[in-house]
């Protein structure tokens, strides 16, 4: 496995790998691998002739007092990680090579970036899209893999994929949960014991909602009411959105039809999480 | 030469010449196509395996009330024109092709578009930025040929590459003028005979600016208060802006020193024109 420092290096291994051929599997990330990485990493490793994960904690997506200073970074762990998954090249920047003096270029899908988690984090989308872009750009992946975790995110890359005529094949994977049901993410770590406890009732309020249309409602209202009441009940969650939306568009949805997404976002003491569920009725 | 209809039909030609790992030069144009754009025409062709000349009026770098419309659309005489050069594709899209229904993935080159041109036409080189990106993503060139007389979209288009890590190498020709010293456009025609007779201003204030730095000019208020009084003169004349800027920052100068842009833009009538030029002091 090499270890890769500036997209001059990666540039010019990658146009090897090209014309030679071979096929790219690239899996973005802020590092602080978990096993929802895993799992993109084994599918990947799996399509591809070569895998590239980026590792780079990525300024431009985070607001002011964010956590973008103790967001974990736990790099020889995460090399460890990739090393024992057969990834062939950590592309791990740092933030003055990825972003050069005068840099002012980004990139903005507008609509779906202000909406749910785009309300809360002003420009965090933006910051997403032109760092993803950049990436593809240096590596020119042939398949590229996000976790349906994010799925604002992902619904976000796909549009720019779609719109900037871009030719990299997006694979989404599912959720990965430990077996409490606490989705997996690199912020889990920030939460205290009980915290962590307390956090399940994002997934629980996602299977309430499950239940409730399984047995017929359609009402969206009724549905987030229901899911906000049992929310609401632990004392550490504040509720940042709860919101049905079309799974294209993010427009909210009245009455369920098709496929919807469920999403939401609470904080748990200071810890903002998030989850979703996508719903075909 | 094809005439290529589709994103996915150029894309597909392209992908084939890659494969054989041909060189495409490429030239971006709005149509209507004139001796500067001649000029790019000819030094792609003799720097690339295979030239690809797109041909399309961008709706998106048009403000409401410009001239969108009424833009010259001589498509006949255009691939006439591009035949006799020996271009071998010309990419000429319809614009839903181009921007599908729910479109919204913009770039912009944040504070270089905001200044100069882009203070009177707010959103145009966001235009600009976006389609140019995506025609690099679906003709993927070594090389693409722009007109120093569009000086601030160089300068975009240059920091974009850089900014977004992108491949292609950006080939500026100098601006061509006819032997009154107009710069070609392919707005002149808007001009009226007395109208053309005019717009010869433009150069003229460059040529005065030039001729007081040659003699030791060195305040920026003075060189563009002389400038500004001889288009005056002309009564058909309204002057948009007159600037000396940096040639990389596009922040304007008090005093010059090194590589600096005089750049302005006239409207002559309701036709709006631009011209610049570099010095070196």
């Amino acid at each position: 496995m090499k270890i890769i420092k500036t997209p001059q290096a990666m540039f010019s291994v990658i146009n090897k790998l090209k014309s030679d051929n071979k096929s790219i599997g690239f899996i973005p990330t802020m590092g602080a691998l978990h096993e929802g990485h895993l799992s993109l990493i084994r599918a990947a490793r799996k399509e591809n002739d070569y895998l590239v994960v980026s590792i780079f904690v990525n300024p431009a997506q985070f607001g002011p007092g964010e956590d973008f200073k103790r967001y974990p970074r736990p790099i020889k762990k995460d090399l460890e990680f990739c090393r024992r998954e057969k990834v062939d090249f950590v592309f791990n920047p740092d933030p003055t090579s990825a972003y050069p003096k005068g840099f002012s270029t980004f990139v903005n899908v507008e609509g779906l970036s202000e909406v749910l988690c785009g309300k809360s984090r002003p420009g965090h989308f933006k910051g997403v899209a032109t760092i993803v872009l950049k990436l593809f750009n240096i590596i020119q992946p042939d398949k590229a893999y996000f976790g349906q975790k994010d799925a604002q995110q992902v619904i976000i890359i796909k549009r720019m994929v779609r719109d900037l005529n871009l030719s990299v094949k997006i694979k989404v994977m599912p959720i990965f949960r430990d077996k409490t049901g606490l989705a997996m993410s690199s912020r889990n770590i920030y939460l205290s014991k009980k915290q962590r406890v307390d956090a399940l009732v994002l997934s629980r309020a996602l299977n309430l909602a499950g239940t409730m249309i399984k047995n017929g409602a359609r009402d969206a209202k009724r549905i987030i009411n229901a899911m906000s009441k049992l929310i609401s009940r632990k004392e550490s969650a504040v509720i940042d959105y709860i919101a049905i939306t079309d799974t294209n568009s993010l427009g909210s949805v009245k009455k369920l039809s098709g496929s919807c997404l469920l999403a939401l976002s609470v904080r748990i003491g200071k810890v903002r999480l998030i989850d979703n569920r996508k719903v075909y009725v």
